[in-house]
């Protein structure tokens, strides 16, 4: 049998060898049948609409990839208008089949929201309708080209003129230009501006302004406005990130942000309250950008297993047949976590957004012991995110890898989907802030662990301090059995967790509380922490699904997961014998030994996330598992192959072939 | 101070504070000073090129990347005739210098070379002139859709046809048709094509052909012939690579390779004598791979280095200053590893090229012992190969996120370094593959260790098996000291690696030789003697260093690479206690305490490889600091800002802002 015929074969072999219904999972991952086929309806209008379902995003450089973004929204939101979309999630949904992120994304996600919650009534009266029907298209416009997301950097000046009652607002440097701003280079007409304000020379700190930046009726940049595109990044170049000078350019006292901090028009300062929903607007995105780790974990997953199971590459040692790449140990090995981690992160994300709508009803109802739940809150969101954004980051890019040559392709969309990921490092605090956030959080903690509040899940293992201490205290699990037990690996994670807050604690004391002189130890409190929490969501998960085969298959994938996160941090685990070198052993065995118990299912698991081939965008991660035929299609539509011969043949090949040099 | 000016001023402190002399170490990296000068001669040339110092690659898509490319070729090899350039080292120092690899790639790597290795004297005589003056341009055609790297699964056929004397060569079904090729796709108009042979309908091997596809006369393709380019990918976008499907065209019975196998005119077929120069020709690709690693990753973590310097970001807890992104001790201690990698890739990359070396002279000279050297040069360039292909790559990228926003930038060219490089993982043999070689040849040497050549410095330490195998062995380091001697360092990994073997050894008999039940188990042995073999040769590069600071300050960079890596691979230390779980504290503790020694330094040894800002093609990177202006510069070239309204404004935008939706 010729080869392309084959491949759908042998993916169809993979799912008939599982037991799991994957629509069983399905629900379960798509919150209930009804939400999903909602979901897919939507994602159908636009794979059926003429513009918005282009794909050929790879032929584009940055500038045409702006361009038609440009035509995309365009389209999109007259779309949204005839199909009487105006729910946000449903229009979020339809927005997120567009294939990668255009440039009202951040008009969208930060500058409507701004104006919401930090627009006093009258402004949110004034510039919300314009906002909201895109009269005037803003931009956010907080970091700068000296300063990324730490504020109080922000060089930007706003000094208040008494006399006219408006803000004089300058960049004073070349550095004090807002630099990265999606949406800024292009698009945005308006922006809201971070400055620092002076009043009568007194620095009040840092406010945000509503600034116009372009002509409403020509799109020209205003006077003493300099503006323009950063030029091309490793995602997001549909965006026109953009940056932006001021040279003294006014606006009425009325463009300050001014439902918290006030400036009167005498010029006197009303300090803000104090704002704790800003955490709560934090988490929300935060939970919304950890559901986007667990999808695009899963749809890199689904990709790569496809691949591996309908690819077959070198003999078999009898010599009669060729190994699927699937049959690979190696394969498998690098692999299947990745699935893991996708149905974890599902599971965290699942949590914390509930965790956030039951802080939001604590603060409507107005009931007290809302600061801790919402510290607690912010520290573990810090702390997944981190974690999340290196390793779905990391591990998208190992699935590109293990699908060799056909993953290096742009056609396999693995590094489309990397490079929209990867930037998730960077955006919403790095690593390093987050880290250190999420670990002095842990060591308050486990300062007032005497009064530990037990109803707090993220923590609550630490009532168990004295004995996760105790330097003779033995990992109990003997058999393979133990080994996959959820408990007893959830429980070795609480062990290892509390020992390098320990550890930490120990150093701040012994450094003076010198945080920097601390900091890789506080990314492993961090790190440990967030890996236990991981685990623990999956774990937990398992009870949402029906007791059966699909149960079963999340409850493998739960051990592998933990057995593997043990395998990359055995020093931990040893740590005063806590795991013994034969117990290690056991460890490695049972990550090989969960393998082939995976693979049975792990088409079926991916599957799962029911994904169409339009969303996936990939030619050899199609559901029918027909890559070869999908290669040579996608192949055909290069741009170069429009014609036979080059365009550079005449003016530069012919007079190498033809001359004598 | 502004911090545009301020930002040069830190990196110039930086290295005033060190007491290293750069040029002692340039010395050492770029072989020696007249070398060195006459490198940057060459690439200076490049540099002063009005069309070869293009940079603005960033900037273009696929096709016209390739179409620049196409023009960056033809001045480059008028260029080199005019300049005189003949010497092939120095061609190809000029040709790294044009910033890319572009369409004659494979035509000078591969196709010249297969014509002179594998033609016979008639053969060469009569297509190497064509081919070294440009007149014919080549393609490598091995691989096909269907199949990588896997020779054996070649399903392209070739049929003699005794009464033409003539080979039929066809594509028989879609999976055939080859795919990837560079040049392939629009430049080449001939190519080596790999297809299996059948002679009066036997099967004789997949042997290699010259296959003329395109007229020399206007470049189309020959009947018979489909050929086009594959489409965009991760990297090498200036590349054609290209697919190519044979309809049962003729090409004459001379144009197989027949240097080894032949066919005679009546279809006899004469076997090829052995080949072992493929493996030495092997070795050679692969020690100038190693060279690439460590060219690559030092140019990414130079211009990380310098940007941590420059760059200030988040107050000093006295709040009176910012921090240098270079203070953090975690960005210390995520980037002075990759530096110690430039490092050891360098020295290990030397030696492999002095070994090959010395096994040509061994060849020329007709001794004996050839066969056994080969084979251990060969496997340790697989597990170097493998090891550094993965660790660099993601070395590169770990360097791009620890530069923030700047980093996601293009102009910082992180991005590009990472693109170019990380193919590595796929060409020249996948991880999966080359681990395996490596681990199945450590294996036997296990199996002859009673009779060890103990003259082969790869494998020499495990005449120390038995006491490495000693459960009841102890690291002896104990104080700081202890733990930076190198030679106890070197020791504890030669101990590590022979515990792995030994367990690899068990379970290949427990598994009766499944090489794929012990894969995971390879990759560990092929890892950790890959590991073993880099610190080894960071460890005796220092002694090619004048004593002094300058030694000093590599002992450091070896140093901390030893007890870095022994902090990611805990589990294998700890086992049978050969760490103590107190010994891994002091491991931790030594990294962390040797990240301010090597700090003082570090710009320095980055600045050690002397790359022009020309060749690190990088704004954040610059050579004096001046990262803010080169970022505005940059940004002003981005093709989205030669009109201040973008040209979708009237069709998309107006109608939006305007219209009343």
């Amino acid at each position: 049998m010729e080869l392309k015929d084959l491949a759908p074969l042998l993916l169809k072999k993979e799912r008939a060898n599982g037991d799991v219904d994957a629509a069983v999972l399905t629900d379960v991952l798509r919150d209930g049948s009804d939400a999903n086929a909602r979901r897919k309806q939507l994602v159908a209008l636009i794979e059926r609409h003429p513009v918005l379902s282009d794909r050929d995003m790879m032929f584009r450089n940055h500038d045409e990839r702006y361009s038609f973004g440009l035509k995309k929204v365009a389209h999109f939101v007259q779309f949204l208008k005839n199909q009487k979309i105006v729910d946000a999630n449903e229009q979020e949904t339809m927005y997120k089949a567009l294939g990668e992120p255009l440039c009202i994304d951040v008009h969208n996600s930060m500058f409507v929201p701004t104006l919401e919650n930090q627009g006093d009534d009258d402004q949110r009266a004034k510039w919300l309708p314009l906002a909201r029907s895109f009269k005037i298209l803003g931009a956010y416009a907080q970091t700068e080209l000296g300063h990324g997301s730490n504020v109080q950097g922000v060089e930007t000046v706003a000094t208040y003129d008494k006399a006219t009652q408006e803000f004089v607002v300058d960049s004073p440097t070349l550095t004090s230009r807002k630099w990265w701003p999606g949406g800024l280079g292009k698009t945005a007409n308006h922006a809201i501006v971070h400055a620092r304000l002076f009043l009568d020379g007194e620095d009040v700190g840092v406010q945000a302004f509503l600034v116009q930046i372009r002509s409403m009726e020509d799109h020209e940049p205003l006077p003493g406005i300099e503006v323009g595109d950063i030029g091309p990044k490793v995602g997001f170049n549909a965006i026109d990130n953009g940056y932006c000078a001021f040279h003294k350019i006014r606006i009425p006292r009325e463009n300050m942000m001014m439902r918290y901090a006030k400036v009167l028009p005498d010029g006197t300062f009303v300090k803000p309250k104090s704002d704790k929903l800003v955490y709560l607007t934090m988490v929300h995105v935060r939970a919304n950008l950890v559901e986007n780790f667990a999808l695009t974990m899963a749809k890199a997953a689904a990709i790569t297993t496809r691949f591996s199971a309908a690819r077959i590459q070198g003999r078999t040692p009898d010599n009669k047949g060729e190994f699927q790449v699937l049959d690979y140990q190696n394969q498998q090995h690098k692999l299947f976590p990745f699935i893991a981690i996708s149905y974890a992160a599902k599971f965290a994300a699942r949590d914390m957004m509930a965790r956030h709508d039951s802080a939001v009803e604590i603060v409507k109802s107005g009931n007290a012991g809302f600061g801790a739940k919402l510290a607690a809150l912010h520290a573990v969101s810090s702390g997944l995110k981190a974690w999340l954004a290196e390793k779905v980051s990391d591990g998208v890019e190992s699935c590109r890898r293990l699908c060799g040559g056909h993953g290096f392709t742009q056609s396999s969309n693995l590094a489309h989907l990397f490079n929209e990921i990867v930037g998730a490092n960077t955006f919403e605090g790095t690593f390093d802030v987050l880290v250190q956030q999420h670990a002095r959080y842990m060591l308050k903690v486990l300062a007032g662990v005497k009064t530990l509040d037990e109803s707090e899940p993220a923590t609550r293992f630490l009532a168990k301090i004295e004995t996760y201490a105790d330097p003779t205290l033995r990992f109990s699990a003997q058999t393979p059995e133990d080994f996959g037990d959820l408990n007893l690996l959830v429980e070795a994670f609480e062990v290892r967790a509390t020992r390098i807050l320990l550890a930490l604690a120990t150093q701040m004391k012994a450094t003076k509380n010198n945080g920097n002189a601390c900091m890789v130890l506080m990314s492993r409190v961090s790190n440990a922490h967030a890996e236990l929490m991981l685990l623990e969501a999956l774990a937990n998960g398992v009870s949402a699904i029906p007791a059966g085969p699909e149960q079963r298959s999340v409850v493998h994938l739960c051990s592998l997961f933990g057995a593997w996160l043990m395998t990359k941090s055995l020093g931990d685990f040893r740590q005063h014998d806590y795991l013994s070198s034969q117990q290690v052993e056991r460890v490695r065995e049972q990550v090989v030994r969960l393998l082939p118990v995976i693979r049975k299912n792990c088409v079926l698991l991916t599957d799962a996330w029911d994904f169409s081939d339009f969303e996936l965008n990939s030619t050899i991660g199609r559901y029918d598992g027909d890559i070869y035929r999908a290669l040579v299609k996608r192949a055909a539509d290069e741009p170069l192959n429009k014609t036979q011969v080059p365009e550079g043949y005449e003016k530069y090949l012919k007079p190498l072939i033809q001359s004598d040099l």
